[in-house]
């Protein structure tokens, strides 16, 4: 029995970096919180701790910078593609790397004059193997309610149920989703928005008897919408909205007032894909495939 | 020497209250954080553990969710001045209460659809001593940014001072803002959102030469177009973003690439008011002028 | 009617500065986070942006770092002490000074190695008006809780109230606690030790008919106990554990499961002091008596 | 082309149970925060709302509730395994469940007085396909610092690096560690306490020229001294800990005095195992094996 070095990856996580585009007058704003993962050859700085094989996290902090000044920043799928590509490309010891970006969302108040908006962050992850890069957009924080339209019955009891059915509720969600490109190429901002704008029109549009049908829905919509997208993830936390029992003050309470809890909460997870999704490769893990070693 | 017990008080704190307005297929939606703290005669709780004129905290939550039901919630000062009073006009034990209220905001998507957004939060606190009542409005957590048409220079010089005049920066602050109120009636809602607006309006359009000019054009601003405003405080954490030296890497920066920190901030806090306020009483602190006993 | 600037003041918040102190092969850690707030003839910066009177957060910031190399940290206060006299001796537009200072605690695993504890985060805040000094230590986040020894009943009702009365219920809180000396000399280290014993003592040993007996005891224990003290300041969130009803499951639950709730909590605050306690000054606020103006 | 449900699972999150055991006098604690998913045939419920195959979250919630009665907490893993298997046992719609603790640690003050200590959490994720369990054990939020014999130099430089070599620097983590346990039987909470010892003696006694190095030895010494295990997954962020420049303020800074930085951070992420260990299953993924669908 001998003790060996698995799976690892290294990079420098949340460089914030803030793009300004000054078109005269007019600025555009680009807020980015960036994250490297890099995998290779570094056994030997595991065991005995020679560094030869290792490109410093302060240099790829410094990439970072740099790279949104030499190429500036289109999308952030784009601007993850180049950074990727580049720290395989010119690291010999390197065989992966992951990028993952979050954008903030800032609203225009004037020229060069802004507010920060709360309705979601932006988010894409590439990762490159040297050969192929694989492309994943998403959004995440962004929270949706539906005041009615939600029913939930019908569901199996056991000696541990007490739930009551429920033909009305509040359905409210925060939604975390992430779609898997086709290829690495695309209308990077087009597609985002689109998508989004599917995963949002669904949610509305979904007369529910669960969040699970909800959560379907959504992914549909987003693959129904952008041929150029193959499979959606969606984490859909239930934030529970209680019915408050109003009767010991004499009062009824005919969907009007409700408690909006913390914890727990549902916690509802799915995939929705084409049926011909080419296999995933890296897309979603650094690490895919080593469950199978 | 004896000793004895000072200034005290007590309440239920981040009671979450979400309530739906049913006109039909149309809902509004108010999406509440209610914290209450009362003041008394509380000594034998405290010396004893005679809870004879205690309200239980728990009661205190009911009862802002019953009132919700019971009187609705046509803006955050009304339902608050309604429950401040409540406490002490029912309680003969109690003498002063405070009801502080956060309203998280959302964006319509349907008729019964909505976002959250996440552009700042509205906020009031009331005050009430059984005899007058202060109302205080306010927004938090609402961020902005110019990127340009901020200078900072001719500041003082010491032993410890390495940092460079600069006449163009990033000027960003998370605003905490509020407004007391010359008295306790009014139209809640155009007021905050014009004073709002007047707060926003400031922030783009000063030319500013520090964060205090910023700050005290903001307060301004409000108190200029709101004969009903008496008083700004104002409290702007100055979200430092520094330009990245991209010269060991062959680039110039022209004000384009920036590092967006985390800690330390400068925190410039202020006050604004008209010359003939009334006194505040204690429409800022529950235990105003205990200092002076 | 004329709109003026009233109470402001400006600074560095929330710089974290380590310190190692190097004694052969034993070293000792010091972690904090060092909040500066300045008060002065700052008018001139908020009406024109003429900045000749500030001195620049970075330098207040270096100041932080400079003080912590050329005078070491023994104890917050007297390091808050320093850094409080040297900017309102030294600038002759300031006129008074704030420091908050936070500090984390580590155990020791070896001469230079350590543990982040968690239980509890020693506080100071100093303030100096060119003249006197005063002196609040504290802690924050210590979370602390009996399991039983605790009871509340007799409590008013009124139409709202549907609370239980208990004879036996978990009394859990996080203590936020602050102690003003009378003078700024002191054995700062053994002082705050033993207040903070004191604390935890009287928590431990009430046997509590209400939250607010138990704070009373607390307070009272660190004046019995520390004649350099004069009041303590005590907030206590009533941190909810409520008894979970597994009747409808056929078990009992006689005290023995619970669930830990989030929102909303009790909030019990209250101060404790001596009769004979010396006016506060500023000790508690950097623009104490402005409610008076 | 047909859009398909992928990989799913749905439960209750975040269910916080606290259970006194009452021994006489003497009272234990236990402070837990219990997650739950579970997977099978719920295709149902996500294309048409039909729920008759889904046990609610709140059900889960309430068994995670009454089986702290029922059968007691001896170990979050005995804990956990009775959970997991218990939904799959009983719901032939489910094929695998999973739970996941968070055990919050409290020093004991008194009988049955305690104080949160904050010097990391226990973890433990248990997985279960109608057949075999997996059992994964670990802990997170642990922060250690080694204040010397930490290095780093010898690392690959490129266009972008800038950063100097150090032989002396802080190295700073807070530790995200878990293990695999061979088989679904043992001693659970020995096996911790010794694999956590291992783990912080690795950390402690290794003079580091990476974080790599100590990652491995870190694991290494957890499989070295526990037969149990065969395998271990380290995710360490390198909290930077940077020297500050105290020249221009004519000071020298031999290693004393630092700054603490938020972010970015490094984040290094490895695995070491034996290299017989069994294959891992649904150990570390409820959903392993379907990025080779």
């Amino acid at each position: 029995m001998a003790i060996v070095l698995g799976h690892n990856n290294y990079g420098k996580a949340e460089t914030r970096v803030v793009r300004v585009r000054r078109d005269g007058e007019r600025h555009e704003l680009t807020d980015l919180n960036v994250s490297v993962a890099l995998a290779g050859n570094l056994t030997e700085s595991h065991h005995s701790g020679d560094n030869a094989n290792v490109l410093p996290t302060d240099t790829q902090k410094n990439t970072v910078y740099a790279f949104a000044r030499e190429f500036g920043i289109d999308s952030i799928e784009e601007y993850g593609l180049r950074l990727a590509r580049h720290f395989v490309d010119t690291q010999p010891s390197l065989t992966r790397s992951r990028v993952s970006i979050e954008e903030y969302s800032w609203n225009r108040l004037g020229p060069h004059s802004f507010a920060r908006a709360g309705d979601g962050v932006r988010t894409a992850t590439v990762t490159y193997d040297g050969d192929q890069a694989w492309v994943v957009s998403g959004v995440t924080d962004l929270v949706l309610l539906n005041s009615t339209d939600s029913e939930f019955h019908g569901f199996v009891r056991d000696r541990y149920t007490t739930l009551a059915e429920t033909r009305d509720r509040i359905l409210a969600t925060a939604v975390t989703a992430s779609w898997r490109h086709a290829g690495a190429e695309g209308n990077w901002t087009t597609s985002y928005d689109e998508a989004r704008e599917a995963l949002v029109r669904a949610f509305v549009s979904t007369y529910s008897l669960s969040l699970q049908q909800t959560l379907y829905a959504m992914g549909r919509a987003v693959l129904y919408g952008r041929p150029e997208l193959v499979e959606v993830r969606l984490s859909l936390p239930n934030k529970h909205h209680f019915l408050v029992d109003l009767e010991p003050f004499g009062l009824d309470n005919p969907g009007e007032v409700f408690v909006a809890a913390d914890r727990p909460y549902g916690l509802i997870e799915g995939t929705v894909l084409r049926d011909d999704a080419p296999p995933p490769g890296f897309a979603w893990a650094l690490d895919a495939g080593r469950e199978e070693l």
